[in-house]
């Protein structure tokens, strides 16, 4: 990107959950003006800002209107459509980043796992899966069992089968038949403990990386999460990561989930967005997630980021059906809180982040407040 | 204030400015309806939340409609009427934070004087000044000059008038004889630096403190703030000033200037809101002056304020007109922009906060960067 844009900017997110939220706070307090495409205004982005447009991002319509009104556009979810995506950029010369053609190759589990194998980025073998015979073929290949999941649209555990035995696969076999250009099937990785790290890539191929954490999941979804994790690897595949971030041209801001096998670093997935495991970024980190992505999408210098505090932790809150949720007194975390309308079962509600001198006591204090909280 | 408040919770706050602005944002990320009363859909607040309410807080219609909106009140400037306020209280049963009563109290600079002399807390001789012969008779009590102010609506130099010389004394009766209940006398206090303290105090009397900082002032305006700063008379201003908030039951931020003569500490103003002075805390405390101020609001428990930096420095944007303001591509400092439609010069546009291991070199580096920007 060569232009360089003037106050007042308009930067347009698609999507009005709790990550364009966030988008919407910090880019509103470098002082632009942050609208958001979502279907209704009780979105928890909806209400944090006064351009709001009613509309649909899976809609061709919606999204070329919404291009119109702005000066850049950014996403909060890899789900929308490359080619609509691709189509909006070009009828209303507003640039979208991540590119459109990015999204539509990391949205697909099978092009973004050749998008790491052809990087000679460390993942677990996988195969294309189109028939339920590829399905047999494949799970004799991966003697420690096989993951299949959904090529698109899958999140949290979502569209993911873990099959280790026969008898797993059979019954998934009987209750939904493979269908063609669905599935991929990945090797079951044994790992140790799960890390992320996230990173960002501008226009000018600045590239910088928060440290590697920790995250440990609950019934598919991130948990607790606690940093930084020092890994004899990272070094390793930071440089790899880099390499095929600027082979791509990539832009923004991309979360990467790791499982550490004991002696390797295996990427599991990666999110071309901000994402749930660079939350605590906001409390410890000098730049939040949320603050580097969209200086990503500007195109202005990225400091080197710089962790202010020895230790941190992360807890989700996720909901229990708790409907009259009362606001929390006496907390030593710091609380987001995302403003959903319902307080759904397995919904993420909001977040607590812990900076402090000792990760073991702060993860102590972490579990200890949430449980306090009744959600 | 004992009931305890549930979401989603509906807080409203009186004006629509960068204060307002900072208000919202920090308000939006712990979950909170930010509701904003001002004028236009234009102010800088107005911008950030889905709840504004077109209205002026200076009318009783207007803030009796809006208390009625909202679960609790707040406001961004000294400068309402308090008793409109306790009105618009009573008739709502909406509780409104700091008290009307303080409010009042505190935006008149005599009984602001008042206050911190029936406190003990060290602050210069002053006289009401009523008549021009008063003026005259006190300015024969002050060798070393007298500041008269204006006692209601002051800021950033606006209603001060430095009165060094009887040609000074003579020259302003003749443009503006003194009126009664309008004007305050104090004895103009010599000063090797400027200094300010940001306090916060609970309903249930927790009060905590930002570290002391250094101010200057350029054209009457807070130009660059540097800290954290020691000081030997601290300890016991600490004391006093805490003795004084709990005396009064104050609850929200206080922001204090003072003088720093070399020897002593002695109380400037004080504002009962968050402050310009508080600003870094952004960047560089684990909470900003605006989430503690809406702790102290909702009477949340208040940890002891960390600092996250060796050293910070923070500059003010002031206006210069330029109306075609180019987004910095190159910045290291963490800049807030408060979205203000008009850049006229002399009126605060934003901030940049830096933090780092050294204070003279994150001055020069601040000091650099904002002359590049071209305000």
């Amino acid at each position: 990107m060569k232009a360089q844009f003037s106050y007042p900017l308009r930067i347009g997110v698609l999507g009005g959950g709790q990550l364009a939220r966030m988008l919407c706070l910090d880019g509103a307090a470098a002082g632009f003006e942050m609208h958001v495409l979502c279907l209704s205004d009780q979105d928890p982005a909806a209400q944090v800002t006064a351009f709001w447009t009613q509309g649909n991002p899976h809609k061709q319509k919606d999204l070329n209107a919404f291009f119109k009104k702005v000066d850049v556009v950014t996403l909060e979810s890899e789900f929308y459509s490359g080619d609509q995506l691709a189509l909006a950029e070009s009828t209303s010369q507003t640039p979208c980043f991540p590119e459109p053609a990015h999204v539509q190759i990391l949205q697909d589990r099978l092009q973004q796992k050749n998008w790491l194998a052809q990087n000679h980025i460390p993942t677990s073998p996988f195969y294309k899966i189109d028939t339920n015979q590829e399905l047999f073929h494949t799970f004799d290949k991966f003697p420690k069992g096989l993951v299949l999941k959904k090529r698109r649209g899958g999140y949290d555990g979502y569209g993911t089968f873990i099959l280790k035995t026969e008898k797993d696969l059979k019954k998934f076999i009987n209750n939904s038949p493979v269908i063609p250009n669905t599935f991929i099937a990945e090797a079951y990785v044994p790992f140790r403990r799960e890390l992320a790290m996230m990173f960002f890539r501008s226009p000018q191929n600045q590239i910088v990386h928060y440290p590697l954490v920790q995250t440990e999941p609950k019934d598919n979804r991130l948990d607790v999460l606690m940093g930084p994790i020092q890994h004899k690897k990272q070094k390793d595949l930071i440089q790899k990561i880099k390499l095929a971030l600027k082979k791509m041209n990539y832009v923004g801001a991309m979360g990467i989930e790791l499982f550490d096998t004991g002696t390797e670093l295996s990427v599991n997935e990666i999110a071309p967005r901000v994402h749930n495991s660079g939350h605590y970024s906001q409390a410890a980190m000098d730049r939040s997630q949320f603050v580097l992505h969209l200086q990503c999408v500007l195109d202005l210098h990225l400091s080197e980021p710089q962790l202010l505090c020895p230790h941190f932790v992360m807890t989700n809150l996720i909901g229990q059906g708790n409907s009259k949720l009362q606001i929390p007194t006496n907390l030593r975390g710091q609380l987001h809180w995302y403003g959903k309308v319902e307080n759904k079962r397995g919904r993420k509600m909001g977040h607590i982040n812990y900076i402090g001198s000792t990760q073991k006591s702060l993860r102590k204090l972490a579990l200890t407040e949430r449980k306090k909280l009744h959600l």
